[in-house]
């Protein structure tokens, strides 16, 4: 009801809440430059996975994972942007994981692409906006997580998979196929040119079809 | 997926997801007691709300509105539940607003008196419930806010109404009508025993219809 | 010695210290109104209680209760206080509980008007109020807190009655016996509306007779 | 009325409320060596100075001075108790300073000594000192604050006194003269072994004053 | 002179002193297991940087930044040991950072695992190793930073190339060449599968003669 | 190579890195008095002792000690400098220890004061200092400690020493031998007047001699 976007998003049985707050003007390191910013927070809600984890509030800090992720979702939106374009506006984007089944940093990125969407729109509505929607936003970006299991490549892992993965990758993508983000970690040991290449390609053909379901959901 | 009970509540455009964890054993002080433990916490996603609130995780601290509503929450929910009949689990109650229009401590414990429901239900069937569901919760509770507006009597406020209201009260009632906790403050001024009267008349009817509402929720 | 407004509000055992902190002007957001602000913080010494509790400033957190306490203090007086009449000056009225026996937080609501009051009238004296001391402080607030224990209503809680008390209510009313707020908490169990209607005979009229000690102390 | 020894101290219009906890067992790190333990926090109320502070509970963090002078009220206590002969028991001794006008640290650390002894000796009441109270407090500690101010050595300086001192020097002695400890800062500038020399013969004399003034309050 | 392994790395102009610190015996929730654990603290100098910034230990929260650079440091090291060979040994190897010039995060590693080696070899000549050196650390590990500026592939980048690079990649090998992880962010835009080859190419390259280098250094 | 002053102080087997930063301007509650600022922070590396310390970052909290010795340290700076011919200027001098083996406040003071003169250089050599460079600091100062061990005063005590040190003293003296700071702890008991006159004898030559050390560093 009452952001400028928001977009409750599913992967298998990850669902996250992703949210576009738009204020007008810029922080003040920024005020002056024309350009505009984005931002995006990450957090999970206690029980969204299969056992209850403490608060980041009432332990009084932000974990390093929540933080790695804030700042991986942040990046990716800020290269389908054009700072220029969206004008002195501040837009944060709030990625609420309400269940967890794997991929939750996947799924939050490419969800809050459509909820940037839709916050662009809003202010192009109200001609706040410093260019076009399309010129603040000439790329979509989306996101896949891949991994070998038992010598496999596989697409969007869910949790059980994810733990028992031999490589776990997180592909981030523009909607025409080139990179944004490559993050690939060999959990268990260690990941050869050629698995490299499997994964990659596999990564990029899930983005290009998660690409084509934003276009729909946005109706474009 | 995931909780022991969980529960989406609605009051007006209010959203709060109530879910419950177990865990079976008790925190050291409270060991070899044969009582268990019922706890709360309450919190709202930043854009729940009409403009953004920072995450309490960043700030560091939990604030005290967050504070006083978890500890209000928890009070109400012992009220409810016989801690020799639970035995010594523990169940922890989250309520996360997901969207705010008014009232979302009543919402947040009404809803938390069904997802503990779920949780003591849940406990029974693996046969860890030192009693029945039945002697574990020999009360239910339910909540409302009622408020004077203009001088009238309302009950269950929205947002808007809220800010404008003269008196806020909040009222947690058993299914029986008893009082568990009444919380009264005279916004803008002071409020008299008249006013306090016709407050607690309607707030009471407002609890018996919900307490209905829940065993219907229930299937009892 | 110091502070604009000090008193030393005695409960049967319990000793709280209550300092008014004028200053001149207003927070950044509520400058140019013409509204002063008023706000309490409450404290207890580590040793004011039985056994020994960690300082709050080594925990590095303020606890849920310390800001329910501070918050409710704040609420009560703000209710006496006509903030137009304050001009924008701001009072701070810290409560520090130097020894503990029940009742801490009505001793320090009853404390913290008379320090209010003497405070306005420094601020009188220099000139500095928009209004009259009698404008700015239109009515006077006091509290007491109130139980049910072996099923007899009681005034004034001490704290071993405290921690036995079936119900506990903490009534604050005016000089004239209106209510500024009411917080019924049924500690073990529930109660009724007979109970509910007898504390607060017993409430008012504990409170009326603080507000004449009140004058008392302050020569009206 | 709670704590195992407790003193109001007074030095010109310097308060403060020094007690003693005691608690039978000592720290894990220090168990099973047959040694006591004690410590020391110092505070300040935040209108206990001319201008409010700010809490350092609410700033979330303990200051550096605050910080500084508890440990230096900690090691002077120990110079004076014999951890053997107090046997694994633990003493906090709080001093919180309700009203400043200089030399804060030196009243506390004199008004602790005697919150000590009477705690020393509650334990001897109840057996469970290791040893006697003479051979458990061999030597009473107090300080004393000097400073030069226009060219001329003082002794105890209230606050005035101390923001116009050249040099600043916090004397703590035992009741025979020995030093515990010496503090000496040019705040303003140096200072040479000349103005050394008159400040500690100043020091130790207030020292000794103090060391007849504890005996007389514990009647010995 | 005291860690059990330490080196002084430097990569250009960047100076990181990694120290290997060795404890028996491993946390809670690994004992028993017979597995080891090795985890990395990353940290800068305040004014290793060309402009001074806030420590981490006086703002009171470690950054985002901070936390992603040592769990990836971490998850490296961990790739290259054997944490059965290890045994029940725990090792932190702490990377500070006393002069910055790009780069810091892959000098660490490659420092990192040196200061390792040197903490597992005085394992074993204190016969605590459950297997032998070359057991407990079959591969190496190493990383360098690889990016495109003006469209040129570049290994190694300084600080002020890093700044200007369209696509900034982290790659972390083993002396045999193949992947540990790879972190590739198109700072500026994005990068094509052409470009991502390329600049693997480089990375292996460069992590091939640093593993030799490795080697030298620790006399293998 | 960035800092506009850095030391690598050695006294034995400690090291510090004392490095000086410059920024025009001065905290905002001292604008427009014409006096600079010069604060110092103190620190240690996680593993500069023979067992490692957790870091403060990860603990949230700056500990007593560390913000006992840099006030010392900044308390000491301040005493050489001229803060009027400074002009409007501020200066944070960080001390790091990178090995420690006794004497870490003592070395870092003694290196500070070479960092800060190299900044004061830096400064003049920009036309951006108030006054001359021997107006800005017209005294130098160094430190060193002192301490009784087996009955004997002893200069400059390592680690060992000082653990095992009776009598633990630091001197703080200018170039000429006046006292700037006189820190003297009885660590094992108490000392007399005799003992305190050898030590600064001690300390005064000690600090003395550094002074020449300071003065050929500085090539003055």
């Amino acid at each position: 009801m009452h952001p400028e976007g928001s977009v409750l998003v599913e992967f298998g049985a990850t669902r996250v809440l992703c949210t576009a707050s738009v204020t007008e003007g810029v922080p003040r390191w920024r005020k002056g430059t024309g350009l505009g910013w984005v931002t995006s927070e990450y957090a999970m809600l206690p029980r969204a996975t299969t056992t209850r984890s403490d608060r980041e509030s009432v332990k009084g800090r932000v974990g390093g994972r929540t933080h790695e992720i804030s700042r991986l979702i942040g990046r990716s939106l800020r290269a389908s942007i054009d700072l220029k374009a969206l004008g002195e506006n501040s837009i944060v984007i709030d990625c609420d994981v309400l269940q967890a089944d794997g991929g939750t940093r996947t799924a939050s990125i490419t969800g809050a692409y459509v909820a940037l969407y839709d916050a662009v729109t809003w202010l192009a509505g109200r001609k706040k906006l410093a260019g076009t929607v399309e010129s603040a936003l000439p790329r979509s970006v989306a996101a896949v997580s891949v991994g070998i299991i038992d010598g496999e490549p596989r697409l969007d892992l869910c949790y059980e998979e994810d733990v028992r993965a031999e490589v776990d990758m997180n592909i981030v993508c523009t909607g025409t196929g080139d990179f944004v983000e490559v993050q690939g970690t060999g959990e268990d040991g260690v990941f050869n040119r050629d698995q490299f290449n499997q994964l990659l390609d596999l990564g990029v053909a899930g983005c290009l079809s998660l690409a084509a379901a934003q276009r729909e959901a946005l109706g474009l």
